[in-house]
C-alpha cells in the first residue's frame, strides 16, 4: 500500500502512520518528493483492509497495489478452471455451453416441451426460474418446490443438467437435491450470508453480476463463495444498469476479457437478461463469443405471448434454432466449439 | 395503458391484440393517426403486468399510465405517513429525528459511550450494525447476537431507540427482540424474500436504497413490504452510484422531493454512507434537511481511526455535536425543528 | 402524442389542453378511464416539440409516441445507406471497412511507416489526428494544419483514404482540403453549431456517439447534419461513461444492433477508445464485428511507449496484423468480409 | 508517480522504467516488497502526463500522486476567489448571489417584463439564452444577435448584469459587447478550442459542468481557461447524467463541498436545469445554499406553458419570489446572505 502524505503533514504525522504499520507486521518505505512525502507499506497490504489510513492525520490519499480477491484470481492459479458435470459436460474448457429453457418454470408439459427443443438445437443444460425474484409483489412469484420437481423431471427425461435460482437459505436443502447448478441472481450478489451459504456446499455455482456491480465487486463476491471451499464458480455478465434506455440493461461485452485475464473462472454471457430484448439476444449471443465466453444462458419460451414472466426477451425455439447456427460459426471463427 | 402499433400492423394484429385486452377485463379506445394507430386499454392496467404487450405482433411500444406501486402512494393516501414510538418520538412528523451512532457495534464500552454522546447531542435513536455487510469475506462481519445484545443494553441504560441491519431472515426472532427498527440494507433492497418477511412483523422498517435502484424500483420494495401489512416503513437515501470517483457514492438529494411528491412515508437521508467521507457529512446533512428530509443517520464513532469498519466517514462526537447545531439552525429555516 | 390527466384535473383543463392541441392542427381523441382520462393528439406531433405540455394545469404526464428524428431512420428510408468513395471504397455494405493509424499525427515518418504497416494489414482508410482534444490543456494538442498536410502526403503515397478530427469550425476549409471523411468527436456531438458546418459540406462525416449520449440523442445529432443536406454519416460507437473503472469507457456493443433497426446509416465500431486498453482492442473488435458493425477504427502506432497520446491503446503493427486475421475469420462466419 | 510492476517484470524491464523516467528529470525510489515491487518517480509527475507507462514491459498499475489541475487548485492559491464587477456586485463572497432569468431570449416585452419581476425579487444578475443548444434542428435555435441585443438593453435599464451562452468562436466578439458574463454550456465543457478562447478575454467565464464530467474533468476544463490566463471562472454543478429518469438530470450537490475543498473559485449550483421540474428547483435551491454554494441559477418565465425551451423546469415570477424568501431563511442559517 503506498500513503501519500500532504504537504502540510507533520513529522509527528509520519511517525503516527509509520508506527501504525510497523504494528500491522509491515514494514516502511519513506519517500520525500519536492511536493509530497510517499510512504510505501511492505508486506501483506492485506492486513490494512479494515485500517481507514486515508482519515489519519497529514494523510491525503492512499493507492492499493493488490487486488483485494486472491483465491479466485489468475494470479493465484494460473490455468483455467474446469468444471466437469458427471456426465461429462464442462464448462471452462474448449466446448462452449449453452444454457437455456423459460425464465420462469411454468408448468410440467410447457418445461419438457422447451427442454426437448433446446436439448435438440444443442443445448446442454436446461435453465429454468422456480423461485423468481419480481420487481412487483403482486406478480408471479414462480412456482417455488413444485418448479423444483418439474426441474427435476425434466432432468431426468431429457438427461440435460439444470440450473435455477436460489434466493432464501431456506430453500437451498431443496435446491441440493434438484438442480445441477446453483444461481445466485443479480440482486443477491451482495447477499453475503447466501454467498457462504453455497460457498460451503458441493455444488457448482452460476453468480451473476450485480447490475451496478464493478468488476471488483463481482469477484469480491465470488471470492466469499471460494473462501468456505466451494470453488466451481461460473461468473455471469447480463448486463449493468446505465444511463441508456432502449436496451433493459448495458450487456457489457468488455467484462468478458476483462474477466479472463484477472480469474481462472469460467465466463458465462446471458444476453437475454443483459439487452432485455429477444431482437437483439442472436447478436449479442454471437458477439459474447466473439469477445471470448465460456458459455451462454438464453431465454427460450414455447409462447413468448403468454410467458409468466420475461416475454420481452425470449426467444421461440426455431428463433433458438438459428441463434444456434449463428453462434456455431463464430465459435469455430474463434477457435472453440458448440455441440 | 397506451399501446402503439407499427405503421405495417395489419388488421389482424389489432383483432389479436384488443381481444386479449377484452379478455383481461378492459375495455378498449382505438385512434387511428395518420402515422400510428393507438390502442388506449380501458381499466386497471396491473392486470396486465405479466403479459408482454410490447412483442405482440404488430406493436411498436407500450406506455404505462399508473405508477405500479399503490399502497405506498400518495394517490392512495394523501396524508403524510407519522411512525410514533412507544416513548413518544415520532418520524414522519415536524421534528426531524436524526439517527446516530458507530458503523458497527464493535464492544459494549464504546457503544455506550457513543450512545451517550449522541444522545446529549440530541439524537433519539442509536444505530450500530450487529450483521455486517462487508465487500470483502475476510474482513471484520459483525458481533452478529452478541452486538445485539449490546444495543439492548444502550437502549435500556440511555433510553435511545435502537435500530440496526438485518442480513438473513434466520435472524428475524433475534430482531425482534433487541431491536426498535430493522433495518434494510442497500445491497437487499430486492431481496424479495426478506421483504416479505419484514412485511409480516410489526415493527417500522428502514428501507434502503439500492445503489442503482431507480426511485420507481425502491418505492417497488417498500409496496413489497407494505403489501403483507407492515406500512410503518422509512425510505432511506444513501447515495448511488454514478461515474464520480471522488465521493464513495452520489447522494442523490432530489430523491427527497421526487419521494414526499410521490409517496406518504417518512424520508430519511444517511449523508455518511451517501459520500463515503467524512468531511461531506455535515454539509450534505445541511442539504438534506433543507431538500425536506424527515430524518437523518449519521455515523458517529469514538475513534475512527480504529473504527473496524467505514472509519472514512465516521465523525468524531465533538463534529457531531457541531453537526447538530448546524442543523438545527437549517431545521429551523425550513420551518422543522431538531431536539 | 399522449397526454394523461391528473385523477383531479378539472374539465376547464381539459379544455385548455384540447384547444391547445386543435390549434397546432391536431385533432383529439380523448377516453376516460377509470382511474385517468386520456387525450390523444392524431397528427405529426413533431409540431409540439417546443411546448411544455406537461407543466400544463391537470397535465400528469406526456407519452410521445413517434421517434424525433426523421432523415436518418430505418422508417424514412429501408435501405442501408451505402458511402462510396471516388476510389470505390465503400462503408455500409458487405465488406467491413477498418480504419487504422496513430492516434495523433507526429510525424511524417510515423505517419508513413504506419499507413504502410496498415495497408499492408487490409485497411483502407487511415486515421490520425492533426488537431487533438486533450483532457490537460498542458499536453500535446496536434501537429493542426501541418498534420493536415502529413495526412494529405500519406494519402498520396499510399493511395489510402484519410480521416481526421474537426475540433472548431475555423479549420473546416483546411479539413475539405486534406481528408475524405471528416470526424465529429465524442466531446463535440452535441457542438449544434460545428454539426450544421459539417451538414452544407459536400463529404463524408464519422459522428461519435457522447460519452453519455442516449442512442435517441445520437441519432438527433446525425439528424442535425442529414437536416442539412449532407446525408453521408457514419456513425461510431466508442465506449460510454459508466461506473466501471477497469475500461477507460465501457464499449457498448449493444447500440450496433439497436442503431441497426432504427437507422439506415452505416455503424462503426472504435475499441480502442470504447476500452482504452490495447490488450482489450482485438477481442472486442471480434465482438464489434459478431455484432453486426459495418467498420471498425483501431489505433495503431509503430512504438506505443513513445506515442505522444493514447499509448495505452494503441496495437504495434505486428499485433494489428493479428487483429485483422481475426477479424477476417469473425466477418466471414457472419457473412461478411473484410479485404 | 507510483509505479508497480507485475511479479514477473525483469530486471531489464525495471532498468528501462527507470531511465525513462530520469530522462525526464525525475529521480527513482525503489522499494522491493514481498509480492511487488514499487518504483516512485520523485520530481514534478506532471512531466509524465503524455507518457502511458501503464504499458511499459512489466508494468502493473500507475498511480498519480498529485492532482492535474493546477492554477485553479486551492493548493495553489489558498483564499476564495472573489469575483467584483464594477457595479460592486460580487461572486464568491458572503453574499450569495441570484442570476435569475428565461431560458431563452424570446422578445424584447419578455425579457424586460422578467428582468424588472426577477430584480425586484432580489437578483443581480439576468441569464437568457441568445444562441439556445436544443437536442433536435426542428426547433427554435434562438434569436441569435438580436437575442443579445435585447440582453444589452435590458443590463440598461434595469441595472442587472447579464450572462448568456456562447456556442460558437465566431460569436465571442459580439458577445464581449453585450454580456457581462460568458457561459458556457455543459455540452461544450470539453470543447477545448472554445475553452482557450474564453480564457484570453477579460470577462468572467461560467463554466457548466458537463453531463458525464468528473469533477477532476471539471476543473481541468477550468484549467484550460485558466492556462490562458483567464481567472474568472465560476463553476456551475447543473446535473450529472445517471440511471435515474424521475429528474432530468441528477443534480449532484455533494461536487458543492467538494469543488470548495479542492480549488479557489466560486462554485454555483443550477437546479433548473439540474433537475428538469419546476416543482423540484425551490427545494434543490435551499439544499445548494445548505451544502455551501456561492450562488444560484434559475430559470423564470413570465409564462412557461408558452416558453420557447424548457418550460417545464422554469418558475413563474410569483413562485421565484417564494423561492428567494425561503433561499434568503436557508442562507442565513448557514451564515450567509441573499440580497
Amino acid at each position: 500500500m503506498i500513503i501519500v502524505l500532504k504537504p502540510e503533514a507533520t513529522p509527528a504525522d509520519l511517525d503516527h502512520l509509520t508506527e501504525t504499520l510497523k504494528a500491522k507486521g509491515l514494514s516502511v518505505n519513506i519517500s520525500r518528493g519536492k511536493e509530497r512525502t510517499v510512504v510505501g507499506a511492505i508486506g501483506d497490504e492485506r492486513v490494512l483492509t479494515d485500517l481507514p489510513l486515508s482519515v489519519y492525520p497529514g494523510v491525503e490519499s492512499v493507492h492499493k497495489i493488490l487486488q483485494p480477491f486472491k483465491l479466485v484470481s489468475r494470479e493465484f492459479k494460473k490455468a483455467d478452471t474446469v468444471i466437469t458435470f458427471p456426465n461429462g459436460v464442462t464448462i471452462g474448457g474448449p466446448e462452449i455451453q449453452v444454457m437455456a429453457g423459460p425464465c420462469a418454470v411454468e408448468s410440467e408439459e410447457q418445461l419438457l416441451y422447451v427442454a426437448e427443443r433446446v436439448k435438440k438445437a444443442g443445448a446442454k443444460i436446461l435453465r429454468g426460474g422456480a423461485f423468481k425474484p419480481r420487481t412487483s409483489p403482486y406478480t408471479f412469484q414462480g412456482l417455488g418446490e413444485e418448479g423444483l420437481v418439474h426441474l427435476s423431471k425434466a432432468r431426468e427425461k431429457t438427461g440435460l443438467l439444470v440450473i435455477t435460482e436460489l434466493m432464501d437459505p431456506r430453500d437451498l436443502p431443496a435446491m441440493m437435491e434438484h438442480t445441477d447448478i446453483i444461481q445466485i441472481g443479480a440482486r443477491n450478489m451482495q447477499n453475503f450470508r447466501l454467498l457462504f451459504d453455497v460457498g460451503e456446499v458441493n455444488k457448482p455455482v452460476l453468480l451473476k453480476r450485480g447490475l451496478s456491480a464493478t468488476i471488483k465487486e463481482f469477484l469480491m463476491a465470488a471470492e466469499y463463495i471460494a473462501s468456505r471451499g466451494n470453488q466451481e464458480i461460473i461468473l455471469c455478465e447480463r448486463g449493468i444498469r446505465t444511463f441508456e434506455t432502449m436496451t433493459r440493461n448495458t450487456l457489457d461485452l468488455n467484462a468478458v476479457p476483462v474477466l479472463k485475464s484477472l480469474t481462472h473462472l469460467p465466463v458465462l454471457v446471458d444476453p437475454s437478461h443483459g439487452t432485455g430484448r429477444w431482437d437483439l439476444v442472436t447478436p449479442m449471443a454471437r458477439a459474447g463469443v466473439a469477445a471470448g465466453c465460456d458459455a451462454l444462458m438464453v431465454e427460450v419460451h414455447n409462447n413468448p405471448e403468454q410467458a409468466f414472466s420475461d416475454g420481452e426477451e425470449s426467444l421461440k425455439p426455431d428463433k433458438f434454432d438459428r441463434l444456434m447456427e449463428e453462434v456455431r460459426k463464430v465459435a469455430s471463427a474463434v477457435g472453440r466449439f458448440v455441440a
